[in-house]
């Protein structure tokens, strides 16, 4: 292949790339196998990574005080976590509901898949372009119905066609991944109301919410939070990863709000000790008020300067910025320009490292994911993309 | 009720525990959550806890000098782990297997979970006494049969006897944990490998070694891996915690060895990230050689504190010890003090936690498991529980 832009021993390393890329299946090979394998790379940003980064200093500060300065990281190592229902307990209060609706996981990906494995039994109707362990995690025997999301409609969901979707084919478990993955786009708390208003036939309605931090309905960026819905709709499944909006993708921490009965037939025959001690800290953390308090400080910080990013990637004329709600922008090549082009221009010139979204089923034309960093990175990965256009 | 040797308050605190430890269902709570609900009950020696002290050390050391004083901990927090498959190939040459043999799990605890889901399907064989996950774990429609082990035969498994019932129940599945929890017994090689002999017609042979590293077949104490078994036996399952033995159970660690056919089973649809960012530090440190030749030094200090502690257990003559080669020793008191009254003078007097075997189905008496700790520790267990005869 004839990489535009790049030299032949550049051209080489984007090969390598490529090709560590495609075995490691639909998801991105970690910064730490990058590292193993191509020790030639050199990555500076990491624009595939979708959390907060300032969140994660937030986090250091606090363990640093805490847990490695007073000698307690030695509690976090050597001893069991508590089990699932106590670290449910601990969240109850701040989420508004009762702690048995409450599952603890080890990352949302954990609850995907006990999610998946245990309710969804016949159809699955997912919308797409989607994270793609939905449908990769699909049990034996379950089939899987995708509800295209339209190019025209910019791969927003459109709720009535949506619901006719639902009535015609009559999925026991749907999936909405709010805001959406990859592309960010957001239903308001309205339209999801009325979509699960319609949606009653249905046995599970997974509510993906794991970039829900970064969405905002109001001027002021309020932070929202739906966990109440299971009330009103005892169907919902909220999924909520905490890796994106704290930044501690390495900690593994998730939960999800459902139906009491649902999560007693998860805890029945398992999910005993499935978080860790960091997981566990975190969690303790999280329901702290001068924690939230700084959280939240951290949270609109970020926000402002992604809002920011993104204005500045709507200037570039030879891309489309797709509207996003979430912390990471889909973009459209528009000129002909393949996504592997660009991918490795700015990974291999720069060390930015953004997705290509060309293995992402239900996207018609050339796109990357690029994820908002600090705000100077953000700035860097602008420069990158305006200089892809221009030399 | 009226608790031997405890004074009015110090039984008021006894029942408070017992309430506090029903609650927690077949396993003990946390110390976390004894921290949080009875702040009066001091513990000193967690005995109940099963791992080797000297190890959590030595993998302190390693993180203080390799990950907190250099920084690096920042990487195990933001960012993802390696997937499965990355952090089996690391294992693969240490354990002398294939890397598509490796699963790697969120503790021991998750890949029980995780094969008793997928392939136990008809009828389970338990011997019991056992840890009660691996009845409690059953999935829907699949029938559990146990299999007694003997008092008379000091509850330890009798191969034959146990090749009998394999032939008259067909069990799809069998658990054998060696050394066996909560009385340590032992099967040695030769007798495994009779046994494995037999049970070609078992589907699953799930061998549980989570407590193997503190066992020992020669007077070097040397380390004994089974692992290589999968190539002659491809129905075994070789299930293995890294919690005990290397101290860090809050990490959640462990793997298993597997036929490759299971292990692409259980990747096709789910655990995908189920490791953590501190959990694959310690993965990589386990296969450099560095580490190995510390860790086998306190392998062996850690063994032969053990064997002292059991002949000083052994000594006392109103309780008898069961023979074990795992880092805990079962003892049996034959004067009529119940495992209630014993526990809880050892806990509220002295903050000595041990636990209580009254929940193990499979036993026919009082029998309290008392884990191995330091030296110090262990001598302090013995006066105590020597005290509580001599008062």
């Amino acid at each position: 292949m004839n990489w535009k832009k790049l030299s032949s021993s550049e051209t080489l390393l984007a090969e390598k790339f490529k090709k560590l890329k495609l075995e490691s299946g639909s998801h991105s090979p970690s910064i730490f196998t990058f590292l193993q394998e191509l020790p030639e790379l050199k990555i500076h940003i990491d624009a595939c990574f979708l959390s907060n980064p300032y969140a994660t200093e937030l986090f250091l500060n606090y363990l640093n005080d805490e847990v490695l300065s007073t000698g307690k990281i030695r509690d976090l190592l050597e001893f069991y976590p508590s089990q699932n229902r106590v670290l449910a307990a601990l969240l109850s209060d701040f989420l508004k509901v009762d702690s048995g609706n409450i599952f603890i996981g080890n990352g949302a990906i954990e609850i995907i898949q006990a999610v998946l494995h245990r309710f969804a039994s016949k159809k699955l109707l997912i919308n797409i372009p989607t994270f793609s362990s939905y449908y990769e995690f699909v049990p034996d025997g379950c089939e899987v119905v995708f509800n295209k999301l339209k190019k025209e409609n910019n791969y927003e969901i459109n709720c009535s066609e949506l619901i006719d979707k639902i009535y015609t084919e009559k999925p026991d478990t749907i999936v909405i991944i709010n805001p959406n993955n990859p592309n960010g786009a957001y239903l308001n708390f309205g339209e999801l109301e009325m979509l699960l208003d319609s949606c009653s036939k249905v046995e599970n309605v997974i509510l993906d919410e794991s970039f829900i931090h970064f969405a905002y309905e109001d001027k002021n960026f309020n932070l929202i939070n739906t966990a109440g819905l299971v009330h009103k709709y005892p169907n919902i499944i909220i999924v909520k990863s905490m890796s994106k909006d704290f930044g501690i993708a390495g900690v593994r921490a998730g939960y999800a709000v459902m139906d009491k009965e649902k999560v007693d037939l998860l805890l029945m025959n398992g999910f005993l000790w499935n978080s860790n001690g960091f997981a566990e800290y975190f969690f303790r953390l999280y329901t702290r008020a001068d924690f939230a308090y700084k959280y939240e400080n951290v949270r609109l910080k970020y926000i402002m300067e992604t809002i920011d990013f993104m204005k500045n990637l709507r200037e570039i004329a030879e891309i489309k910025l797709y509207s996003s709600k979430a912390n990471f922008a889909m973009i459209e090549m528009l000129d002909g320009t393949t996504a592997d082009e660009l991918m490795s221009y700015l990974l291999i010139k720069h060390g930015i490292y953004v997705r290509n979204c060309s293995d992402k089923i239900g996207l018609d034309g050339e796109f990357l994911r690029v994820a908002s960093r600090n705000k100077e990175q953000n700035q860097l990965i602008v420069s990158a993309i305006r200089e892809f256009y221009q030399t």
